[in-house]
């Protein structure tokens, strides 16, 4: 018995038709853009209780499933634990909004998106774009739905550089943020890692400067890419636990370069599964897009005590102990910047072995701090 | 004016001849076998004063310089603060030898090494081998100089692993050992960035299953390869003071995929300069080789007290407080094990914010430490 297909609960909001480009932080411009996105609950009549969720780096808009009467089976999305009726991201209470970054491959305009100049996906034609960028057209669809202003923006990884975005761009816009494993801006590490998995792919000959749609594309080097990514969102401790130097299928060494240890065959594993899901062009887009990101400078740009008469913009940082993508020295950073900004902020450091990839796996820590935090913004 | 052409001092030990070929410890056999090594300063009547130094997977037989009067000028070698007269490493008073490790390309026999069959490289037809069998290879050339009974044996990473591999494999031929920035195995860490740089090599068509030498090889893999190598051995720190978020030759984002930031060149400059002096296949072999690596089944056999009477093995284990390939942590472990297997153990943790790469980097720390282990023997 073969299960039913899941419904596609996308929904598409598209702007910046020609002549009305949008004009990016480079300076150049992009038009039509699609950003596709999912919605979860209703949009109360005071239009006052939307929370927008930013996905990370490789994410979609599906982070929960839709269990509506009409919608059959669906399958989970990637923060099932924490978004739906009685969760922490209440969907009884709240209108939760998750938009598809631009640069991505879910949905929203992207590099393999068709480039209106010929109609063939624009690859390296598709204009550099930042997280600046990406919160441009995430505000451009909030208008769209007719939401002045959003009770929280909240998300990890690449998805809490939204969310300090959001605060730097529209600070007038946003009640309360929730920046969860993230940085102010990458540190050398970081912006290494990225830069081996661009080499990766941009070292694979069917890369072909990125025009390889249509035809064979850069999959051995996305793999690879992918395999440097996985073992960034792990940790030491996580991989021991997991692994530690446990043999694959068998007792002995296989004295061949096929792979001996599970940890070899789990990143080939992910490598592979990587490459039938996400495009390479796109990785090169949004890695860029978070190693150009720095909030630091701008942090004069943050709402004011006093800006929306009776209100104060509300920060929750969330880092994990064993996080050393985005360490919690980094979260204490943000902290103490936040501070010094005049913002109120509240932080906490979760224990937990897991490393960078914490914030997607069940926890009922996170639950519980999150919901706590959006309830106590009445 | 041009510089004199440094003097080869590489001296070079041939042996397993057919029919009396290596037995490796996968069961392979193997031969002829070539060791290349270096020597400093002169053998004691005694023949009790040499030390043997071990070094890491990419190293070579240069471990210092030789200035004696007939050599000319002469480049560093890797080790050049550690090894020389008065140094930690007093080639006044001890007799030096390093000698290149099998699978290697600097001399000893490898994957690029004729095969005997046709003459033709190796390449894949190589055996795989473990430290077991370089340690082995190593014991053969120490056998061929007439030298009994070794002072110390003293290596950092992988060849520290060859230090501990001769406290297990020869305990009765080996007075002290210097084991720093290794391991008894491998994490499941650092084997997942060896797989990773193994896979980034094997995906590049022109890798050919290891068949490339006389073509074009796979330098675009093995670049990337080593730009992951490379990372693990730095640290946050280190590349936080190093390179920040500085830019390359400019005060603006490119907004393009040409590298902004000065990490990203330096790691491009190391792959490209890595594959002008590195065979890939050996990258293979000497990462499973490491892979392979473990000595906690095998600590019985270490020497007990009372084994070669009068005489106890001692040990110096050295880790380095920012080395995240092998933590200290891991350090303790071995140091644990050694006493428990009641050898005569000191262990220091340095302090030092450049990773793993710490004890290439001269520091008097470790001289001090080193020299006074030596010295300390009498």
């Amino acid at each position: 018995m073969t299960a039913p297909a899941a419904a596609d609960h996308r929904r598409f909001f598209t702007f910046a038709e020609a002549p009305d480009l949008l004009r990016l932080e480079s300076g150049a411009t992009l038009g039509p853009v699609t950003i596709a996105y999912e919605t979860w609950g209703e949009l109360s009549p005071g239009r006052d209780n939307a929370i927008l969720v930013a996905h990370a780096f490789s994410g979609d808009s599906h982070a929960a499933s839709h269990r509506q009467a009409d919608s059959g089976e669906d399958k989970p999305g990637w923060w099932e634990f924490m978004i739906g009726p009685g969760k922490a991201i209440d969907t009884d209470r709240y209108f939760v909004l998750c938009p598809n970054i631009l640069g991505s491959c879910m949905g929203s305009t992207g590099p393999s998106s068709p480039n209106p100049d010929d109609g063939r996906p624009y690859g390296l034609a598709f204009p550099m774009m930042t997280i600046g960028d990406m919160v441009t057209t995430q505000k451009r669809l909030v208008d769209h739905l007719g939401i002045a202003q959003l009770r929280g923006v909240i998300g990890g990884s690449v998805g809490g550089m939204q969310v300090l975005e959001w605060m730097v761009r529209y600070p007038e816009v946003v009640r309360s943020a929730v920046a969860i494993a993230t940085t102010m801006r990458h540190s050398a590490l970081a912006i290494a890692f990225n830069e081996i998995a661009r080499q990766s792919i941009m070292a694979d000959p069917n890369w072909r400067h990125g025009d390889y749609y249509g035809g064979r594309g850069p999959d051995m080097g996305l793999a690879v890419a992918r395999m440097v990514g996985h073992v960034t969102y792990l940790s030491d401790e996580a991989m021991r636990r997991k692994f530690g130097r446990k043999l694959q299928d068998k007792e002995n060494f296989s004295f061949g370069f096929d792979g001996d240890f599970q940890v070899e065959s789990y990143l080939r594993h992910q490598g592979e599964k990587f490459v039938n899901r996400f495009d390479a062009n796109s990785v090169l887009y949004i890695t860029k897009a978070a190693d150009y990101f720095d909030i630091v400078e701008r942090t004069a740009q943050l709402a004011r005590p006093g800006d929306r008469p009776g209100q104060r913009s509300r920060y929750l940082v969330v880092s994990y102990t064993s996080d050393w993508l985005y360490p919690t020295y980094q979260a204490r950073e943000l902290v103490r910047t936040l501070k010094r900004s005049g913002q109120d902020v509240s932080f906490c450091e979760i224990e937990a072995d897991c490393g960078h990839d914490a914030f997607l796996i069940p926890d009922q820590r996170l639950s519980t701090l999150v919901g706590g935090f959006f309830d106590g913004l009445d």
